[in-house]
């Protein structure tokens, strides 16, 4: 007697499980190659015995007949439709999936560790529950790889058109300003830039973590597994979040023509903005992170010393009464300096919010009460490690005439971007003071300036091919208006001249004769 | 001898007019209804006569034959091609124009007031230039009005769904939590309500502000335009981009089925955007605000007292040495006390920044270098503005029951929303605490509880038709989930449960018969 069940009901056969009738919603929606091509699904759902939930299992279920690919009985599916965007992910095929009173043969459930025995008795696994994070963990920091790749390829656009447009700035006739020389646009460009480098070296990092927990948790060794999984946990989520938000500012910074499809821009934005939502939800996993931190400045009085990415807690009696000692413009160049205002600010946002917490009587009620002032202590947090790994990159040997003095500006110029985006943050924990906050903005003006003459060359080290920029404003070459116009020349529409219609919908308009028209 | 001309030939004809041959980029690009059906179009180019520049003048020019429509001679005309999304604009007649040896007769020009003569010579007009600013205002006050209208249809949509909606919450196989119960969500989707109905008032406000401005126009008092001029400039682009923003958070707000079409909030997305380049960049809108601020600023301290907007500015002594009153969480919701934090942290950043520009020696590279900071100073400036007028209509007479403390709630809403959102100005220009700030915080948290229970109706208030609102997610009856079954069904991939293709490209994979493959 057992069940896979959503729902609540129970049938009493031995040799197979149940899955439930499913009213909509139906038991699933979005898995891709679902719809139209999968013969099996691996199915999730919870495993009832004897009226007993043993939690979320995996069975194998065929769907459609190997003969004629036509759905088995109990089975509906098919397509989701359509989804956001003129391309992106439409021609991937996302499906539904629905049961109605569908059995499964017993030993199709993926019983490696846990089982279920043919009298119905549920044998636990003994293989710890935390293996299954470290999956979480590779897929996670594989999505921060790519938020660098998709950023940098935004960035790549932006920053070449930037330097082909021009814009005012021209009294007399001469030539117009390269919009690329505007304050403005390098205070909403060059950050980005710094950001795809950052998620870049953070990424490089995650893959070396990966690795790290995986020789550890096949050694049973589990210690490290809780901070790597908040870690990248919480990195999928700040890089998805700062890459989608970036991509549709690299449009925005391209004016009118970011907004045509040969921009390359709309499809980058379209294929990539759910990544904020899957793989879990980003506000979700920061609340993960939360939790983890939480737990660790509820330890930190113990003899536990913080490791890992979270080990400046363990200096939490010197930062959390340390002041910036940043005097002039340069000392936000000190890597000391700026890691200490970034430790501060998150230990003491931590900490703050932890008092908070244990002000509820219910410890669950505070934490659902004060849910969006943890996500930005998690948030803080994971902005210090970005800052902190890239100041180790920069910090390092790095190869090649010249590149590390590039790659310190970058490094610079994220940091202190975070810190004047985050301002209220630092100000409100007091770890820097609004005279040293002067002395950010004084210094982004100067290491944007130190960039301008760069900024092509950093975009070029991508080595992105045309194709995979997508089309137009994003050329190497700078020939970029000729392009445009060929561009346009391809659309169907311009395949005439005078358009399909003119007869009879624009003719009788112009001629006043409208008893021949369609209209 | 006269010519219109972007480049800078000229030509010895005194009855025709010369547009110069433009090599790409083409004299014009994106002009809706040009590139298929206009027969005509009003060119706005540069007037030369004599070797004179005269500056912008229009001219009509007829650019298709009236008999079968084909492009006269020397002009070139088409579409641009595909633009953003799946939709959007993709249905209207973007097009390009481009001019080679092309001559108007000199009687096509629009000269009413500005005129040439057959001999060539400029007649200047005596009309003020400043009239023409009145259109920019009324376009850009009706832009005002759209982004509230588009606002409150995705924050209807999200907001319906998150009551609809349930994740999580349940231990024990109950009922789930409704997700617009979760802070998190709360504090995302709320504060955009709020904005929609800010912008909603603001509006409503400036569109009161354009009938004033005409009718003092229509009297020659051009006194109140430059303000006007620049209050509207600040609020379309203010408003613009956080609808934008906003759109695309209620999108996300619906987590993963926010990416399907059928959400209806993609297509608003695709659609909505460009209003944050049409009608002026937005960022080049906000310097329009500075250089007006920084000149109001600057006459402070002669006997000119600053009108309208910029009213508070006359109380800069106060402003600059005043304290927030601030000392329970209660005083958030004292209309003064909110009004006088806006005021300071509003005056006190134009001042620091017109400050800074004075230390530079030549104004316009002052200007220049400091265009990051200017932004932000027009951006306080307008928040201010959107904040007054928010709290003048919750002060004023308000019709039904319990409406008004409705829109109160809103109306802190947004205020300490926006508090929070950009702390660090508040911070840095001292015109708070950080303990004062604490009780921001708390007070928004108070403030979601109360609004949570009307969240539903404040959105239905906006009664918008489900037609308008664009599919499933966000209906009025609540019945989600079988409608985006349905939704589903009716894309053409599911009118079939055997895909076109299975016998070419799935079966022989899953016989292994590879050489009746098409693979």
């Amino acid at each position: 007697m057992q069940e896979l069940a959503s729902g609540g009901r129970r049938r009493n056969r031995a040799s197979s499980l149940k899955l439930t009738d499913v009213a909509p919603p139906p038991s699933t929606w979005w898995p891709g190659g679902l719809g139209k091509v999968s013969t099996h699904v691996v199915v999730y759902a919870r495993l009832i015995t004897n009226g007993k939930d043993h939690g979320v299992h995996g069975i194998i279920v065929q769907l459609r007949s190997l003969d004629d690919h036509t759905p088995l009985p109990g089975i509906t599916i098919g397509d989701i439709g359509m989804k956001f965007g003129n391309g992106a992910y439409n021609s991937m095929d996302n499906g539904f999936l629905m049961f109605d009173h569908f059995r499964i043969p017993r030993d199709q459930m993926l019983m490696r560790l846990s089982k279920v025995t043919r009298d119905g008795k549920y044998v636990a696994s003994d293989v710890p529950r935390q293996l299954v994070y470290g999956t979480m963990v590779y897929v996670r920091q594989s999505i921060v790889s790519n938020a660098s790749t998709a950023l940098a390829r935004a960035v790549c656009i932006a920053t070449r058109y930037s330097a082909v447009r021009r814009q005012f700035g021209s009294q007399n006739g001469g030539t117009k300003t390269q919009v690329i020389d505007y304050k403005t646009q390098q205070n909403r460009l060059f950050p980005l830039l710094a950001s795809a480098y950052a998620f870049r070296f953070v990424g490089e990092w995650l893959k070396w973590l990966y690795t790290d927990v995986t020789q550890r948790l096949e050694a049973s060794d589990f210690a490290t597994l809780p901070e790597a999984h908040a870690c990248t946990a919480g990195l999928k989520s700040m890089t998805t979040s700062a890459t989608s938000d970036g991509i549709e500012e690299c449009r925005k910074l391209c004016g009118g023509h970011g907004y045509l499809w040969c921009s390359g821009l709309s499809e980058l934005f379209d294929v990539y903005v759910p990544a904020c939502t899957y793989e879990e939800d980003n506000v979700v996993l920061q609340l993960q992170v939360a939790r983890f931190l939480m737990k660790t400045v509820s330890q930190l009085s113990f003899v536990n010393v913080p490791s890992g990415t979270t080990v400046y807690m363990g200096r939490a009696k010197h930062l959390l009464q340390c002041s910036s000692g940043v005097q002039k413009v340069e000392d936000w160049l000190n890597p000391d300096m700026v890691m200490e205002a970034f430790e501060a600010r998150a230990l003491r946002m931590a900490v703050t919010c932890a008092n908070n917490l244990s002000k509820f009587e219910n410890q669950e009620q505070g934490f659902s009460e004060l849910l969006a002032d943890l996500v930005e202590v998690a948030i803080a947090h994971c902005q210090l490690i970005v800052v902190s790994k890239f100041i180790a990159k920069v910090e390092g040997k790095i190869e090649g005439k010249g590149v590390k003095k590039q790659l310190k500006n970058l490094c610079y110029i994220y940091a202190l971007y975070l810190l004047h985006k985050h301002l209220g943050d630092f100000l409100r924990t007091k770890s820097v003071t609004p005279e040293q906050v002067a002395l950010v903005n004084d210094q982004l003006r100067s290491l944007y300036s130190q960039l301008r003459p760069n900024a092509v060359a950093l975009v070029d080290a991508f080595d992105y091919t045309y194709h995979y920029l997508g089309y137009v404003l994003g050329r190497y070459d700078g020939n970029v208006y000729p392009k445009l116009f060929e561009e346009a020349l391809k659309d169907p529409l311009n395949d005439s001249v005078v358009p399909d219609g003119y007869r009879e919908y624009i003719r009788p308009l112009i001629k006043q004769d409208f008893r021949s028209a369609k209209l």
